[in-house]
């Protein structure tokens, strides 16, 4: 998506090899014309989608803006971390390792929001290992929701998460890839 | 908002006095369509607004829904822990009680998303005790940004956030304000 690309080139910050900050225009402050094109973009790549599974944080302005270019499906965020609120029952669960702060976090979504009548497109803001796209297939497979495949806007092409999701037999289609980061140059694929 | 009055009177869940559970369309699975309208909703409350402010995770959706009524203005996002890529010296930080965790967060934004030329809309779904909004107005002010107003989804009118809020000098507008919870039973203003 030429847009997105341009914006990264223009606006983004690489650190090292594999650090690429873009915290102008996706996950801390959010371009909020930029996300609306891309969610249109990710939506149009799954159009049978009748609901948007993201994880907290960073992936929720993206998951709900490409559920409403879905023709305002709904928009299931997994939680990191339990509450007062959330049934420990009656949740799905599993563990996803973060590549960005190094820990292990346990993910849930309640049982009543995923289901088998679920045609379900994966959002998240970066696709790096692929761990969290995998967590949040594995509670779709608990849920035996169909799972159409996983959107994602910044794809780091280097690492292994396309390989890992392809795999294990889902689709991925990302709204930029960054091929290489390189002593502080991003290379766009 | 009656929209959103007559959904919280249809699908939430009151436990005890002083739980609301909105997970099925506010803060867990979001219904996108109500999403939409409450970001009108409330953009339409403060037209002047050139940024709007919130903090992870269940506030992101409704800031973005709210800055892109606004003419697609930025919507920033305080975290909540800090992470390998967020630069440590160049950040505003507050602390923040939450009522429905019960602990206390570490609150942060990047002094580059935040400035004197700002004029702000704090957007929170939940309003409580107002711990989460004076924080983030007290980012604001270190930025010597100027504040609007706060914008909220569901206020708990029984809760002294308003009071507070209102005494610090600062308008509050809610899309619904919830009167009273009373064993299992949820009473509107």
């Amino acid at each position: 998506m030429q847009e997105l690309k341009d914006i990264i080139i223009k606006d983004s910050k690489a650190i090292g090899k594999n650090i690429l900050k873009v915290d102008s225009f996706i996950n801390h402050q959010i371009d909020t014309k930029l996300l609306d094109h891309i969610g249109a973009y990710l939506a149009s790549k799954f159009p049978d989608a009748t609901k948007v599974l993201t994880i907290e944080a960073s992936g929720i302005a993206f998951g709900v803006a490409v559920a409403s270019h879905l023709g305002f499906v709904p928009c299931v965020f997994a939680k990191k971390n339990t509450s007062k609120t959330l049934d420990e029952k009656n949740i799905y669960r599993t563990y996803v390792e973060s590549f960005t702060h190094g820990n292990v976090n346990l993910v849930s979504v309640d049982k009543r929001f995923l289901t088998k009548d679920d045609k379900v497109l994966i959002i998240d803001d970066f696709l790096a290992e692929g761990n969290s796209a995998l967590g949040l297939i594995d509670l779709c497979n608990q849920a035996n929701a169909l799972v159409l495949g996983v959107g994602i806007v910044v794809e780091k092409g280097f690492q292994k998460g396309r390989k890992r999701i392809e795999e294990a037999g889902y689709k991925v289609e990302s709204a930029a890839i960054v091929g290489k980061i390189d002593n502080g140059k991003v290379i766009l694929k």
